[in-house]
């Protein structure tokens, strides 16, 4: 038996055709709608929520505790509990939205010396007194001093990588491809060429001087963001950015579930792959155009994400991140021909991965800790990035520690009761006195809320005494000396929560939701007390604290403390760096001395595997307390 | 309007159709029979005989000069003149035979250290205690001094490239196809692995213990023959040999013919890529099912062959070879993987192309000066390879002089009345004192002379006063004081020949054939003087002359001096090498130093071009005379 289900998106309508007993969830997934589910569909995280006018069957308990109050009775259900047995109208009303642009990190100021480079050169002619054969004369021409054109005009960079001098006592610096043009190029150019140097190796060459036409695209690959800065490699100017939600979200918002997919699908990896480089094919058109060059003028592109995000990138077996030992692949960086990567760039393009330490210490931690210049600092600093993962970078110049918390997606707004991503409507601070209130960021109905609305809330929870120091919210008693502000405490299927705001959809946080905080917050400060101890150093020696990602830049430094996700003594030397790991790609994208610093950096680095630490599962449970 | 034509090979008949005013040398070509045809069709030769029955046009004069007195009447033709009107039975005459198998030139005695080798290794096991990334692991263990397996078994050569060693410092030392399936390959064979090494860098990764599979291929490509060596690697043992004409002869039996191919035809240069790729891929095959090995265990493949053949395999344009400056695109070793090669060998498996000096003077050459040793003698060598070129080195530990010289194929039999290669049916030798006698290789009927039967028979009629020093065959009157051999000089087609031997298909010398061979060996004469005076140094200053290639092998020194091929002065210490070109590439195959040597070699050999050597044009010319 067929039937037709009509899917209602915003103001468009799209007709499917489903079979009896088809898993809406899936169907919407075919359809393109990638709902912001941290479970993928597994039926845990109550997240796809949709609408639905049709005949359904009765929904189950699990589907009763998962939907919360009220919401059955108004036709709304979750996607991946319901079945076809009738035509539908759907209208899907989880986390559909684009993602909001994420600022791109602090850059630092270094010189212009990308590794992708292009050079335009006058070649000699060839004659009977000199015979050297193609390759050789442009070879040749590129490592001697008396270029010409590139370094007199300006055009390019002039700090050409010292490498271009070891060309002629190299091999084969190029690819066969490219030599088997050379000839032809020769000819129809009149000997008057531009060099595309990758590394100080020759990746192309094109007839004429095409020296002011190259592009470059800095990418951060998050678990739940990507984005992407576009760049003039000729000038270093940052010409476009572009950033969505990453595509891989549909398979599960963390990486376990991603990784999963990949093992459980015969085809998953490939398809993983896919969904994120046509994402930054995407990102990469989008950007071009709003520039006005053609995509054939990109000729590099550089990648930082988590470990997993760059097997994914890669088309690596990522299974062995997953479980224990926690064992990646390769964590070295990898240089690859964009058309390798399904990325239709300039045909000779090329695009490298960051380095990475482990398996949860990624090219993402790496790039921040480049961009953040902690590893150059006399002092010791403290780098934390706290997404679906805390990862945690102690040290300076002399030595370097990390670590990474399962500090779960909480700080991103997955398995909270009204969580959402920082973007348009979602609540984003709470504060309650004098007065209570709270912020939407874009100024519109709340939809929910994000990390740094949450961690205040808590704060505000917790200084009205809302809440015991074990994370307990107070039954109508014991909460009334609390004065006006108890009232917002209610009790809802059994148990306690605080309202943020009323109405017929309310925001509120749950007492579940304050215990999946107090986890995270008690992984991230016991990270950080792990890393202390075993560098030998007490808390005062940390001169600087950088918060890296986007819950970094909209968290509220004083709540953060309240709450015991940083520490207290700290408090007065924490900053926020916004996209460190995007500000490294770009810097990386930049400068070739970046990306070796980096391969160095991922060396130095020493990874602390917190899974074999007791001290740090001591340490957790007493972080537990607020 | 079509007719069909039936082809008589042997024994064998093939029927096939053509239109009205088809050129039957095309037909036989597109029907796979490869005559050995100087001109390639041009109408120059004189070579693609055929035996034709049915309506013909009558012979144009050009036809009638090429083909010789009393062909005609008994049915022959020439394919190339000879255009389809009607329904004809062809029987092909020319040089459609089979190459003998090519001596392999004198090896050395090198270690056994090749680029590409195995080893076994049994890696530690992941823990929490030993999180390193599986690529990690396998490249630590190689390069540490304790690897399990390959030294103790002794299956693998010992001397493993220096370059492992550098193998944990370098970026990403392996393709991202093998990295992909690495962890699968660890699992499954539990951490025992063998790991495939070319030029230290990991090329592939198989599982278990299968370090004594691993053969690799030494191919000598020749403008006429092909010749290939398979070598079992981890003993260092020759396996099997096996040779194949080159079946690009058909488009012309000189480098030129087959560069105006690749000019004058669309496909034409992924054509002759492609036959000689097959041909490569077919003698792999034939020697892999002789020994009872799977092509698969062929990892690596090395070559050697003059520039030309050089760009033909690499699919270069080789157009700026064929006219002055002389141009090549690249003389540089090129390693490439076999796949992108067209050859079935293992899916990770390689080939190197040996480095070349200019576009007449190329990877075969280099190659010789390696397996001869001249380039670390403290005496100063000439190495001579006449073949369609001759191709001249002169010196020793501390320079090295080259030059080629436009010999022409006259000494391979071509462009010569009754010339062939030197397979079976060819007279080889020729000698008058105290009669005159000659004989054939295979001992049968004549069918033509080689290069080593045409310089014996030049030099005999020198001897005998049947030539005088200008080259001139006398008449009948002048001859008459040599005596009885005189009357082996009879006039044809107004003008003079030698008669080698007589019968209804005499095998003659003609006056344009001692011409011919005048010109070849002034140039040889020329050049090798014009190096000597280049060197500065006297002829007598040579310790040693070596004769590379397989007329260098058949020639005989004393009538070779005689006819001033050679300089009398170094009579006593010429040597025959052999396939100097296919000894070098063998070597190349079994040792990484030697390959490094010939790069060494490549850039230190200096290039002297002839055509614009005035001192040359003035040896030429007194080089003339005998």
């Amino acid at each position: 038996m067929q039937y037709t289900i009509k899917l209602h998106i915003k103001n468009t309508e799209k007709t499917i055709t489903a079979e009896e007993g088809d898993d809406l969830f899936r169907l919407l997934q075919n359809s393109g709608i990638a709902m912001n589910t941290p479970c993928a569909g597994k039926g845990t995280c109550g997240k796809c929520v949709v609408r639905v006018e049709g005949d359904l069957k009765a929904p189950s308990d699990r589907e009763k505790s998962l939907i919360g109050g009220g919401m059955l009775e108004k036709g709304y259900r979750l996607a991946c509990y319901t079945r076809v047995s009738s035509d539908l109208d759907v209208y899907p009303e989880g986390d559909i939205r684009e993602a909001s642009i994420i600022t791109a990190g602090k850059m630092r100021s270094i010189p212009l010396e990308p590794a992708v480079q292009k050079r335009f050169i006058e070649l000699e002619l060839p004659s009977l007194e000199d015979q050297r054969p193609d390759l050789e004369r442009v070879l040749e021409a590129l490592s001697s001093d008396t270029v010409t054109g590139a370094d007199e005009t300006g055009k390019v960079p002039s700090n050409i990588p010292d490498i271009v001098e070891d060309i002629s006592r190299s091999t084969m610096p190029c690819s066969l491809d490219m030599i088997k043009e050379l000839p032809g190029i020769l000819k129809a150019s009149g000997y008057k060429i531009t060099a595309v140097l990758v590394n100080g190796g020759l990746a192309a060459v094109e007839p004429g001087d095409t020296s002011d036409r190259i592009y470059g695209m800095a990418v951060d690959i998050g678990t739940t963001t990507v984005a992407a800065y576009l760049y003039d490699l000729a000038s270093g100017k940052r010409v476009s950015t572009g950033s969505m939600l990453n595509p891989q979200r549909k398979y599960g918002a963390d990486v376990i579930s991603r990784i999963d997919h990949t093992i459980r699908t015969e085809n998953g990896r490939a398809e993983l792959r896919s969904l994120i480089t046509e994402c930054i094919g995407g990102l990469a058109t989008e950007m071009a155009d709003r520039v006005g060059i053609n995509k054939a003028d990109i000729y590099t592109a550089v990648f930082a994400g988590n470990t997993t995000m760059q097997h994914l990138l890669l088309g690596l077996d990522a299974a062995g991140i997953a479980t224990a030992p926690f064992i990646p692949v390769t964590t070295r960086p990898v240089w690859l021909s964009s058309k390798e990567l399904g990325l239709s760039f300039n045909r000779y393009g090329t695009a490298a991965v960051f380095p990475g330490v482990s398996a949860y210490i990624g090219g993402d931690i790496v790039a921040s800790i480049l961009s953040s210049g902690i590893y150059e600092a006399d002092d010791i600093s403290l780098l934390v990035d706290i997404g679906t993962n805390g990862e945690i970078v102690l040290g300076g110049r002399e030595w370097l520690l990390a670590c990474s918390t399962a500090a779960g997606p909480a700080f991103e707004g997955a398995n909270i009761k009204n969580g959402m991503g920082g973007v348009a409507g979602a609540i984003d601070s709470v504060s309650h006195a004098p007065d209570f209130i709270y912020s939407v960021i874009g100024n519109t109905k709340p939809a929910g809320i994000c990390g740094s609305g949450i961690v205040d809330a808590i704060a505000a929870m917790l200084d009205a005494e809302l809440l015991d120091e074990t994370g307990r919210i107070p039954d109508a008693d014991e909460a009334a000396a609390a004065g006006e502000i108890s009232q917002r405490l209610v009790s809802l299927d059994g148990s306690r929560a605080f309202v943020i705001c009323g109405g017929p959809e309310p925001i509120i946080i749950t007492q579940r939701d304050v215990r999946e905080i107090q986890n995270a917050k008690a992984a991230i400060a016991a990270g950080i007390e792990t890393l202390i101890r075993e560098a030998g150093i007490s808390p005062d020696d940390i001169r600087k604290v950088y918060l890296a990602g986007g819950f970094g830049s909209s968290l509220h430094i004083d709540t953060a403390v309240r709450i015991g996700l940083l520490p207290k003594t700290l408090e007065n030397r924490i900053e926020a760096i916004g996209n460190a790991s995007g500000a490294g790609a770009a810097e990386g994208l930049l400068s070739a001395a970046s990306l070796r610093i980096a391969e160095n950096l991922s060396r130095k680095v020493r990874y602390i595997e917190l899974s074999a630490s007791a001290y740090f599962t001591e340490k957790y449970v007493e972080n537990m307390l607020f």
